[in-house]
């Protein structure tokens, strides 16, 4: 087919996909490498896997969810369809599966990267996704999802991010009762009614879990008062095990984060298609902006808890960075000076001369120091 | 088309994308992270273009000597086609000349990430390259050139890899002296024959220009040898001037490098086609491993230098980072005690009693201590 450049705007990115300048790009990467080294701190192991893979293999198992948001392009050396992330999850289960398959467990992993998806055309929204995260594979217990949960905690407050909230829900108890006692058109009227949290259509469509459907919606909120009104439900015997375990899960985080602020929504189902126990999503409190998601799920066989950090998001809600001073210094400077300067927390911006006068140079440079008798020196303003 | 899925070895990646896996993904952030503060401290500004872009913008200028390494996916948002970048120069070019056209000269812009080519079938190679990268905007001298030299080399020292070799050519000597001199049969031979580095070819099909660039393949090798070698030579007027860079060039780094080994190749010409001025391609001394490359060439209409490490190949010689010593701790341990673990270089695993005897846990999870008695105890071999 035939391209339509437009060269006469070089700055027209494809819809999602943008540039970050100087002081964005910058938080961006500061701010990965400060979760990331909590996790490190916590041995959760680095892995990379690539940035695309054969379709076969990325979007199987958990990842065939994401089948339709992802970008396919053929790979001229094998003929065969290969795609781009749109998640790294089911790429991270699948180094634990095979290359680390020999690897003690509980086996820890972390990772950051780019994800891209293809997104909702004419709406809205990032199509490149940054994505850090940690997932623990091998335990299915309740201190195991307290652990991810509190080091994504600890992560965000290490960026200054201390007010978040996790929402936390069981998919499984949804869809167990959906897949139970609904097919056809009632399915999808019950799933439509408990989507729109409509409570007249829930109690029309739901049969012989209305009343206890009914009860799960009114169980939305603080953690607390979420449980008590669960333990008034009569839930059917194999929904009992979750209802426990979210119990436990909710007493395994405030052990671990007593101050945490937990809520609890029985009914959250919608997205969480693929998990098998305790999911969540991080929330900062003041603009409910979404930090992250994460969940309990297969690996393969396995069981597996992992959290997923949007750094894009989390970075418009973290304390900025302090910035170097900048200092213009001679282009030949002694490395002895330069390194003093540097461990002083000062950028050296060596003068090329571009002025006759250094201090208009400094100026014109947004310098706030310039060398002068042996020692960084304010700038006049 | 249709699929031929081996799910039965969902390990295989298509060749050239490889997982990077605990040690080698760690060695590679760090390494990543070590490099990009140098260019912070010298008050290099990082910026991050997107992983992909129309074709129209990102395979123009610059980057159309890369259109057939670049693989194309449809837009279905815009039905325009995108290329995944095969590299980031364009894109921090496009970057300075749109984005930051307002923001002074000098502009020094840093970059990492990862670019994506197609390779040859069936020849071995990495399609996933990671970058990570300067550009110096604006001046066009000797101290710049300079400069994005000195900044690698300080980069490399960084990581350990204190042996390196800067090969620099001029290449728009040889290019020059071809446009103007040959045509047709004559340029393609003369191309090849100073490709192969065939004398007798070279004097065979070099006509007017035989002597002289038989005396710059005579001039190949340590700098001061190959600068007094050129002296002798009889250039044309209009490539006096860049045989003078050269030499200045050269002066300038061994100002700011008084140690550096610099190799001098007045021939190397091929795969340098838009650049306008030195280039510089940098090795490990005892490997000869590529460890990155750069030159002068025009962005948008603007002079730059710049110069990209290449961290896959870096790392391979780079010293082995220290890892965290591993120390088995309790599931609930205090925040504080947690902390000054993390602080003293232990990284801390939580116990989720996995097995009856802690010992044995930390023996199973490879770890080298064990938290008893407040504190950290080498564990028992």
């Amino acid at each position: 087919m035939m391209e339509t450049p437009d060269l006469s705007n070089p700055a027209l990115l494809p819809m999602g996909f943008v540039d970050l300048l100087p002081v964005e790009a910058e938080a961006e990467a500061r701010g990965l490498a400060a979760v990331m080294d909590v996790f490190s701190c916590h041995g959760y192991e680095r892995v990379r896997p690539p940035l695309l893979e054969f379709e076969a293999s990325l979007l199987s198992g958990s990842g065939a969810a994401l089948a339709e948001q992802s970008f396919r392009l053929l790979d001229p050396s094998s003929h065969r369809m290969m795609a781009l992330r749109p998640d790294m999850t089911t790429q991270i289960a699948r180094i634990a599966a095979v290359r680390m398959q020999d690897c003690p467990r509980p086996l820890r992993l972390s990772y950051a990267g780019d994800c891209v998806v293809i997104g909702t055309p004419g709406r809205e929204g990032q199509r490149q996704i940054s994505q850090a995260g940690i997932e623990l594979i091998g335990p299915d217990k309740a201190e195991a999802d307290a652990e991810v949960i509190a080091l994504g905690a600890e992560a965000l407050a290490k960026l200054g991010i201390a007010h978040v909230s996790f929402d936390l829900s069981m998919p499984v108890m949804v869809w167990s009762l959906i897949e139970d006692g609904f097919s056809g058109a009632e399915r999808e009227a019950i799933i439509h009614a408990l989507d729109r949290r409509d409570a007249a259509a829930v109690r029309e469509h739901g049969g012989a879990w209305a009343e206890l459907l009914l009860g799960m919606m009114d169980a939305v909120g603080p953690a607390h008062i979420a449980l008590q009104k669960l333990e008034t439900l009569t839930f059917p015997d194999k929904l009992r095990p979750f209802v426990a375990r979210l119990r436990a899960d909710v007493a395994a985080i405030l052990a671990r984060l007593p101050t945490a602020r937990l809520t609890v929504d029985p009914v959250d189902f919608r997205g969480w298609r693929y998990h098998t126990g305790v999911c969540v999503t991080v929330f900062a409190l003041h603009s409910r902006e979404e930090l992250g998601r994460g969940g309990r799920y297969l690996a393969g066989d396995e069981p597996a808890c992992g959290l997923t950090l949007h750094p894009h998001a989390f970075l418009r809600v973290a304390e900025p960075l302090p910035r170097r001073k900048r200092c213009l210094v001679p282009s030949y400077m002694a490395q002895k000076d330069l390194s003093s300067l540097h461990e002083a927390g000062y950028a050296t911006i060596a003068s090329l001369g571009e002025s006759s006068a250094m201090e208009q140079e400094a100026h014109h440079l947004r310098c706030s120091h310039i060398w002068k008798d042996e020692q960084p020196t304010p700038l006049p303003r």
